[in-house]
């Protein structure tokens, strides 16, 4: 217990600490038992191994070992949090979704590990997943900074998974717009992986958050990137994936977001590029929105007639208003020689009489001039 | 009259010559007439002007213009023929769609100008547009060509509009293949157009075809590239568009050919090209299907169940075949140290049992190894 916590508060967050390590996540039938009992009391049944069968498989290996008071040690000392569903700042309305899928594999977390002084539910209050290939390309790296970096500047918060590529640039887009970032670790707050990003990892707690729901000392493995994946989803209005193989986490974690009713959104890329084969087929297969920038992100992410985005921009000209007529009537001319009416009509073929009507329009417009020899385009 | 025609078949020539420079095209009043009473009787309606307002008013500018046998007499020189409805070469079931359009803008042609050897209709059993902008950029032109090249030699036509950029090298990309290619374009066939491309003509000439609805001596006019493109679309199975800008006469042919029911589709590029900017709003509006290589155009075009594209090759790895629980046993071990399973156990978060049944499959499959001091990863 610490000077800041009152004793309640102090048992519940042991409570959940010791229940976070008890079972691997995602473990359903523990966090039901929670649900049911309250985490004090469930944390009770689990020591004293008074579960049903189905829990009592999950933390058969690891009931007995209470790192609780040592796993909350290392967060404070590192100014650390362990946020709990009973804390207002948990962002249970996102979080619920996973619950509602009713899959063994997908639901909430018992507990969040938090790193970082913004309030969690202020942070996601709107919130874009950028994520993609660790090897991706300088197009892929340039693209998802300048798309995360415009989502913030734009209040949407940027979360990606801190991996090398582009979930590093989507993370450094966003600090470059003096915004919060979130990273999602599918580690232990405390252990600094990738080991390259150390040092974005620590400059990402400085002014947004470093959030796990493994406790300290977690290391990294492969399946809890898949299991990691799940929070990054569901915890975002959409997932944006720039670059992805046709093998990648990235496609794992657009599934999730689509089964969760998120938006899922892919940039593409060149065809030559191995790197852009999964952003292409969650196009093609209707999975993903293809989005080329953070306008059309923010368009999708929207409420219905928000954040509408401008589509591409237009360069007018002169010749565009034109009708069918008066254009083939303007694009029969040249600036020399000069035609008669007669010649523009064969030309052109239009009547002389539609010819004789349209020319002085065209001449008012600026697009043609009459000379003492005939009729020549308006030199421009 | 030539020796190579009977006087009948001269003068059905002679009167879809005349009637092809009679009125611009698409002149759908004057297609009626012609569909009503047969092209012999209208043409001759039309010299006397005995015609429909809606037809005396296309006509009036040129009608007294008979260039029929010099039209002919330049095409024979050439080594062209004027291909009509009433030959059997003529692609009536692909120009029908456009009669049945029912616009004002969207008729048959009433003849094409046809230069180079194979029947019309042979080549275009199977035939697909790629087309796109003529300032491309270096990706654009080689993706247009490799498509168009992989098009030819799974034996579908090349079908394009021998501009500048994507259509030359579509066109070249068939050619390689040493397969026809058909260039469709908006001015006469003996006027070489681009100035830069009348090699490249000449050799489609060579073994595929040049194709025109406007008599031989006939500039190009803006208009006349819209007016083209609808033939583009119409005569094909789909439109795929290589590269366009927001402004496109690409974007035109794609959306005749939707009009049209064929398939539309696009090829995307770098989000940071305004080349690519006009191929991801078609795919973002609905109206083309994003395609990244031929094989996934000749599924597209292809009836349902045939040519099926095999999708991005998968790379299959020995652990994907593993469950959830078998990699997370796998992924708990290393090359060294050796770990009892106990050990694994707290560390996968795996019930004990469990760990003791799979280790002894993960060995067979050749993934672990059991040392005298505990489990490794195998060494592969």
């Amino acid at each position: 217990m610490t000077e800041n916590t009152s004793p309640g508060e102090e048992s519940l967050l042991r409570a959940r600490a010791y229940l976070s390590r008890a079972a691997e996540p995602p473990a359903r039938p523990l966090w039901e038992l929670v649900k049911e009992h309250g985490a004090i009391k469930a944390a009770d049944l689990v020591r004293r191994r008074h579960t049903p069968a189905a829990v009592a498989q999950l933390v058969q290996a690891r009931a007995k070992q209470d790192h609780s008071e040592r796993d909350l040690t290392i967060a404070r000392s590192i100014g650390a949090r362990l946020v709990v569903p009973e804390h207002e700042e948990w962002p249970g309305e996102r979080l619920v979704d996973l619950a509602e899928l009713g899959s063994q594999n997908a639901c909430p977390p018992l507990a969040l590990w938090v790193r970082g002084a913004p309030r969690l539910s202020d942070v996601l209050t709107r919130a874009v997943a950028v994520v993609g290939a660790r090897a991706a390309s300088s197009y892929g790296e340039h693209v998802a900074a300048e798309c995360a970096h415009d989502l913030a500047l734009r209040g949407h918060t940027v979360i990606s998974g801190a991996a090398y590529g582009i979930d590093g640039a989507a993370h450094r887009g966003s600090l470059g717009a003096a915004r919060p970032t979130v990273a999602l670790l599918a580690c232990g707050i405390d252990v600094g992986y990738p080991a390259g990003h150390t040092r974005l990892i620590n400059t990402i707690t400085e002014n947004g958050l470093v959030i796990s729901e493994y406790p300290p000392t977690t290391k990294p493995m492969r399946h809890r990137f898949l299991v990691r994946n799940r929070l990054i989803a569901a915890l975002t209005d959409g997932t944006v994936v720039v670059e992805a193989g046709a093998r990648s986490g990235s496609r794992n974690t657009a599934h999730t977001a689509s089964m969760l009713g998120r938006v899922v959104m892919a940039m593409p890329g060149p065809v030559t590029s191995a790197r852009s084969v999964g952003c292409h087929e969650m196009v093609r297969s209707g999975m993903a929105l293809l989005v080329c920038n953070s306008a059309e992100v923010i368009e999708a992410v929207s409420p219905l007639g928000e954040g509408f985005a401008a589509g591409p921009q237009l360069e007018t000209k002169a010749t565009d208003e034109l009708d069918g007529i008066a254009a083939r009537i303007y694009d029969s001319l040249a600036a020399r020689p000069p035609r008669e009416p007669e010649w523009i009509a064969s030309e052109a073929g239009v009547p002389v009489r539609k010819v004789r009507a349209v020319l002085p329009a065209l001449e008012i417009a600026g697009l043609v001039q009459r000379t003492d020899s005939g009729w020549i385009r308006h030199a421009r």
